[in-house]
């Protein structure tokens, strides 16, 4: 007996597979831009998924299918309220945005990205400006049709955390601010801050690096049937469908660990996809269930699992094989070049501590853009001085600054708050797990350790795919609401053992 | 001013942007499907490709939409009337086809080409005879929705070039059979003929033939901004969009012709679509006009330039660095090594007289397959008893044989004669161009030799798209209608020269 028999619902399925359809090619040509794509088609690319996210509006809001799904049905089972849920938010966020609105949103941002990647690429901040004034505008207009009680920014930022606002997250930031900065102040007083940071000089060859990335991804039980990795100028992970999952890592000449965190990062998003109950193949079920609990996964997997004595013991073996440098460092060395806690430029590299400081300054920015009180130059200007108030540092040019991100170019206004809740999510299920499994460090020493947490992730929360509302999915798992200090008490008890 | 300027036409054009949308995504997936795509996804992405064509179908019959483009206007323009004449066909095909057939049959095909790779590189007719099966049923399903008046084929032969049937094809195969095969036992009469075909065995190293492969795209000036090449099963070209072209070729580890020549038949695919006028973008009036005149572009680079004396010159010096055993052969060995006549197994390396013998065979079988005569294991043997017979050679297996293109199993039952028409209309381009600019080989002498061509091939029959009907363009560019002649003495006269 399968998880859909309403015969209502599966009328609704049916239907939604032309959207999921839609879905799943849109995703395939996103990836491609980030990946394969000649440059001079961006502009084409830009026209045609502009129309894509059109047809795929009309066919949500098609009279019939309106109708389906909002009506009620008695005895449903949850997976088929879940269709339900899902799909009547939906149609309520796309019924207030105008076709042409949805069409010039997808032209700028796919345009943008290009230009983005190139300035980037040449440190030149003029050249996206230009583009990301036109996407503050249209992000401004996007609040304005969805509408909000509070703030307009709190409108985008329920599009990735449902339900979450500006005031919860400035309550959320302002509660972990002080203990931050307190714990970093600390750490600065230890005499291991000042030690030079062992490896992060070394050069590596680049075929080498894709050996040992490809080795790491064995170790995590990588399915290339369905999983593949490539090349992008920012990492990233995408579910085409959910046998198509597809992860991208880079490479820099120097300073490996940038790459295989990138590598684990995006394993630990694609996992969840990848797990998924099968039967939820495009439905509107498949995948992770918000923006934050899917971040949860992949900081997951980079930090509590990736920055692991015990995980890096597993590694270093073949490490010192591919990185011939390995030789002039001990296993110590090894371990504290993932484990270091030092103020840096780049936030996807940054440590545990200071990437919140990352986030809130993003945070703080988009809080202006969508109060129409910044523009993009004063951005970057801000950007620098939010740097020093936080972290004492200011980036050298603009690639280390404003441009590392791909997100504003695309149009992710409301994205990187959620990066903070998934990072504190993590520890929540970092707890639950060794209340079931015992220590995270204990489990990854016995053999069938990665797959044991892997098969434990897969049973409480991949399998659902979004059957449950993050809330409740947290509820469910770890039994309470969700709490910052499980991770400030992570961080603080980690770190102080490190550095004291 | 712009080509259209209707107003009706606009409106046709600007509703028209969701139809090319869809088949700009769906060539990508194609495109994806063969080069990067995890095994495993094959499945659904089958289903998804279905339920695109069935949207794309809903668009084309949507009424509004049928009844603009049905409707009669004065004054229209020939780009106007090309519009019209393109969409109108393109309904009427659609109308006979129910939703569920198109669905059915890409789920079918999709799937079928994944078990066709597998098979193929596994020598297992076996495993791909049941799904071959299935889409004879299909095709054959197929011709009796589209209608037709002598024979089911011709139903099939019209969808890739319009207006030609079964006994059109009769009548041109046997026109030529007799003259070729007259011409392949001079030649074996030839002492020349037994001689040992020099380099065919020389091993290469992968990474070096892709080198060569990029210095010959850029010799025929490769936009790389625009174009991109990767590798395949199976070498082909596909259009995402004006400005987005791509091309496979495939390596194997010896016989670098293969490789070679497939780029450049590839490229030639290519050059038509980047050539269209750019403001055809997303029209229906982008792109190669019919299967016939599409083949003619790449068998013109493949053959008439790629095997001409003066391109090979150009390519030699850069080749002999990449390929070292070059050193052990004479310039006249590589030159007879691209022009040579052996019947052989493979048909994309046929040499330029026994081709159409393969294709002859595809024909004859195709046609049996359409009157519901041959079951897949029938057709294996008919292929095995037709290549003793006209070519006088046993393929030693499937792979060699009967399992060697992916036509079949993507359902393009109909498509391999217009390779021997295009092939033919090759020629006819050939004795235009010598019209106009003096003998190919000696326009090939000159620094910019290659670009005249191109730009003569831009200007006569690129960059009007889909404006003209083949027959039409064909009166156009060569003042005649097409004559298998002028194909049957460029072939005489070459290879005359060569063996005698």
């Amino acid at each position: 007996m399968g998880k859909f028999s309403h015969p209502k619902i599966l009328e609704i399925l049916e239907r939604y597979k032309d959207i999921a359809s839609l879905e799943s090619l849109k995703s395939l040509a996103e990836w491609d831009l980030e990946t394969y794509m000649p440059e001079n088609a961006a502009e084409e690319r830009g026209k045609i998924l502009g129309r894509i996210d059109v047809l795929t509006q009309k066919l949500f809001l098609d009279p019939q299918f309106k109708k389906l799904v909002q009506e009620e049905y008695p005895d449903l089972n949850i997976y088929e309220k879940a269709v339900l849920r899902i799909l009547r938010r939906e149609i309520k966020i796309l019924e207030k945005l105008p076709p042409e609105f949805i069409e010039e949103f997808k032209k700028t941002t796919t345009e943008a990205s290009v230009v983005w990647r190139k300035a980037k690429q040449e440190n030149n901040f003029d050249s996206f400006a230009p583009y990301l004034q036109k996407i503050i505008d249209l992000v401004r207009k996007e609040a304005d049709y969805l509408g909000f009680e509070d703030h307009p920014y709190s409108a985008l930022i329920d599009l990735y955390e449902e339900g979450w606002t500006v005031s919860d997250f400035e309550n959320f930031f302002e509660s972990i601010k002080n203990e931050l900065k307190e714990l970093l102040n600390k750490i600065k007083s230890s005499s291991k801050y000042t030690q030079k940071i062992p490896l992060e000089e070394e050069k590596y060859e680049k075929e080498k690096m894709q050996q040992l990335n490809e080795y790491v991804l064995k170790l995590l039980n990588f399915d290339e049937k369905r999983l593949r990795i490539d090349i992008s100028a920012h990492p990233f992970e995408t579910a085409i469908s959910l046998n198509d999952v597809r992860i991208t890592t880079w490479y820099h000449p120097q300073d490996f660990r940038r790459s295989l965190s990138a590598v684990i990062h995006e394993f630990g998003h694609a996992l969840y996809e990848l797990n998924s109950d099968p039967e939820f193949s495009l439905t509107p079920l498949q995948g992770g269930v918000s923006y934050g609990v899917h971040e949860s996964q992949s900081r997951f997997w980079e930090n509590i699992i990736g920055r692991n004595p015990a995980f890096l013991n597993k590694i270093y073996p073949r490490a010192k094989e591919l990185l011939p440098f390995l030789e002039k460092y001990s296993f110590d060395d090894f371990v504290f070049y993932f484990n270091f806690i030092r103020p840096d430029f780049i936030r996807v590299e940054a440590d545990e501590l200071t990437y919140h400081f990352h986030i809130i300054l993003r945070f703080e920015i988009e809080k202006k853009f969508l109060e129409g009180n910044l523009n993009p130059h004063q951005a970057r200007d801000l950007w620098q001085a939010k740097m020093k108030e936080y972290l004492e540092i200011e980036p050298p040019n603009d690639t280390l600054g404003i441009l590392q991100d791909i997100h504003w170019s695309l149009g992710y206004l409301g994205y990187f708050p959620t990066y903070s809740l998934g990072t504190f999510l993590s520890a929540i299920w970092k707890e639950a797990i060794e209340k079931d499994l015992g220590k995270i460090e204990d489990v990854l020493k016995e053999a069938d350790g990665i797959l044991k947490i892997q098969n434990w992730l897969k049973e409480k929360i991949h399998q659902h795919g979004k059957t449950y509302q993050p809330k409740e999915l947290i509820k469910l798992v770890s039994g309470k609401e969700f709490n910052p200090n499980v991770f400030i008490d992570y961080l603080k008890t980690k770190y102080e053992r490190i550095y004291f």
